[in-house]
């Protein structure tokens, strides 16, 4: 398939880098920022642009990989071309892309991407919709070349699946910044904790975290919740985030 | 080193096993209830004892993986042993230890353990505090065949550790739970975002957490913030957890 990307951030680099591994032809990067478009454009040895007016019209894909909210200006830059223009967003619906393209649809990757941390695709889920079953085919067939998890899945389903992410994934690595932050105030090194991080996501590739849950709050173990409680007393937000959580536990298991 | 231990929980199990599987002694398990220590003490070629009066008073070293507040019961029921009595708990002081005792120490492993879960010794860190320059030397030379992250920490730095581990673990794996109870409500199974959770921990292996914070708050994306919070509008606690991290990301990066 020949194909465009256009955006030039995370995504946009790591699935494109992806296309082409498997054999697909990207041939053009699209971005408003002429540099950032060739920086990537260099790496796939594809041509850079930075007029929307300047994107091929014969690609076979369009992947529309840009902030949430410039999805539809760069969609309505397409104009009317024939391909499969699909966005990567988790949280933006289907229609978003626009009306006067015959054949849409949405691949997302369910993943966080680092500019400097190299990640296979085998292992992402890819969340897909289309608006027709034919390029549904289309979309699942490129897919599982990329994925071993490939789902079909409507925007509502979808724009959960983002929200989940937020807490499992965004929250989590508030909550790593937050232990940080009581280590370094203490000369303590981050690297003491890493071994527990590590563990503590892996015991939930086999189990499921509402098993394994540990710690004061499940335990209804009041001295130490409240010891902690009063060691975070010059850190208010903290301790508001320590008392919401623990609540919550309490609540839940 | 003859070596008793005083439990069989999760720490109980997995200490006496690593400290066998080096070539120590482990003699004795205690535990008030007798099928409990019976069950362990098999595992390990042990005696069972449920009367602290029964527990040997010849051993080097004892190791008092109890609850945190069993732990003065327990030391006080060791009477006046000459070995070296350590307890493995991350907000207890070594003062805990009966003064009656000669020789105390702490071998806090900052670790997650679960009964059905085998894990490695090697990364764990082993934290270290004792009552002489000789039993620190002893605990030091013990921790380091167990493992190759050994620190010398006194009981504040222990405590504030052991409080951002409950960030870094405990409430982790809470919001992993609630990130599936948002998965379940909408029959996605869990299976769809573990390789999430697993490449937001490895992120963080090699960076520290702040560098690598994603997703709509740190963006100030007050657009899909507000997207979110009306999804959980009929989920007041999810609710009031989003709103409360998110604002704290929204101050801190």
């Amino acid at each position: 398939m020949k194909i465009a990307i256009l955006g030039s951030g995370n995504v946009a680099t790591h699935l494109s880098k992806a296309l082409k591994a498997i054999g697909e032809d990207v041939v053009q990067v699209y971005s408003p920022n002429l540099e950032h478009a060739k920086l990537l454009a260099d790496e796939l040895q594809a041509s850079s642009v930075n007029h929307l007016e300047q994107v091929i019209g014969d690609a076979d894909f369009y992947v529309v990989c840009v902030k949430d909210d410039a999805i539809a200006t760069v969609a309505t830059g397409l104009k009317d071309v024939d391909g499969l223009v699909v966005h990567t967003s988790g949280t933006t619906d289907l229609e978003t892309l626009s009306s006067t393209l015959k054949n849409t649809g949405v691949f997302y990757p369910l993943q966080t991407f680092s500019k400097h941390k190299e990640i296979s695709f085998n292992n992402i889920p890819l969340c897909l919709e289309a608006n027709s079953e034919a390029n549904f085919e289309i979309l699942n067939l490129l897919a599982n070349k990329l994925s071993n998890q490939v789902y079909q899945l409507d925007g509502e389903k979808r724009k959960v699946l983002h929200l989940a992410a937020v807490f499992a994934c965004n929250f989590t690595n508030h909550l790593y910044t937050l232990a940080n932050q009581l280590l370094e105030k203490n000369n303590l090194d981050f690297e003491i904790i890493r071994p527990l991080i590590a563990e503590t996501a892996d015991k939930v590739m086999v189990n499921l975290p509402e098993n394994v849950q540990t710690g004061p709050a499940v335990r209804k173990d009041e001295i130490t919740i409240n010891k902690h409680l009063s060691m975070l007393a010059d850190l208010p937000e903290l301790q508001e985030i320590y008392q919401t959580l623990s609540s919550s536990i309490k609540l839940t298991y």
